[in-house]
């Protein structure tokens, strides 16, 4: 039985979070039933994310179960504001310290450094912010991989990184067979258009 | 400008409308803030998704603005519960018909076949679900395209397609380079894991 906690806080990005959501709570849905998955924030009200959806957490920082697995999503306040804010990181410590994983997406790496789980480990963040965050000192940014794991520190690139990152770890928990089936479940058979730079519509009619 | 309406429900599918959320909203982000993206249920209150986020919606069906893009996900509602609630039948007919462009993503197909705007088109939904959809008439299931657009209703498979249709979307209204940019705001360049079937674990040390 695996639990999962995804910390909340306002400006959290949403698909941060919602990728590896999907892909935890659909690996609960495929095995025994006695995984959980839960959000974790400071307080119990709304959180109002990066792009203005508002979402409940399930628990605050005092009432949750023992995490597994705790993953922290990027946004302007993993960056900027939860860094100085010592309820968040100590909690972030003190749940990382006991949990068996603790994952970082896109620029929650900028959290988990300041909360001391990221310090003197390898790991990936947003593309944008790789100096950014290099220059915080004691932390290397690794450029080209989509997830890095560096002990049991799993951090990836940004925003939509977090589903491959996800998928990988329930692997490793689970076992790849069943990464593939929760694969399979979310269609993840990714298709981004516009890669190429053909037409966009065509001077000839074709059937 | 752009306004995009997403359709909530009680177990709407998280991923269904998340993704195409963060597609949509970073699209206003990088354009002149004219767009809107807003989320509307039949109540004011939170809704209750699939695999178990509560989420709150910006409006009721009788207060929203004018929709140029209306977006249903998939989830067991969208199959099972709404296609038979007059109230949102009715007002996705209506609205879907002033809109520009008609969204499914997933088993949101369902809710826009009940509804009238996928009768006698051509959609995707997701692959559990294809000959189920079929089999309620008047509806032709593509099997083998990402997504697909038949006139103003774009339809996509399960889950994660709706990320590939909407960044779709964005280009054809708001231009392939700007589709490109979001693109890589959200850093989406998906490696999925698992595709290959090497031993997890390799017996000689590499460097």
């Amino acid at each position: 039985m695996t639990t999962y906690g995804l910390l909340l806080f306002d400006t959290a990005q949403e698909l941060d979070f919602a990728g590896p959501w999907e892909v935890f709570t659909t690996s609960r849905d495929l095995r025994d039933g006695g995984d959980d998955v839960v959000l974790v924030a400071e307080r119990s009200g709304p959180i109002r994310c990066s792009q203005g959806m508002r979402v409940l957490p399930d628990h605050t920082l005092d009432d949750h179960p023992p995490l597994d697995v705790v993953l922290v999503p990027g946004g302007s306040g993993a960056r900027e504001v939860e860094p100085y804010n010592t309820r968040i990181t100590d909690w972030l410590a003190d749940t990382a310290a006991r949990a068996t994983w603790t994952v970082g997406v896109c620029t929650g790496a900028f959290l988990l450094h300041a909360a001391g789980p990221a310090r003197s480990r390898r790991v990936a963040t947003h593309w944008q912010y790789e100096q950014t965050l290099e220059e915080r000192g004691d932390i290397t940014v690794v450029r080209d991989a989509r997830y890095v794991v560096d002990g049991n520190l799993l951090t990836s690139q940004g925003v939509s990184a977090g589903i491959d990152s996800a998928l990988w770890l329930i692997g490793h928990l689970h076992g790849r067979e069943h990464a593939r089936a929760v694969r399979r479940a979310l269609q993840y058979e990714p298709a981004p258009p516009y890669l190429a730079d053909e037409p966009l519509t065509s001077p000839l009619a074709f059937p």
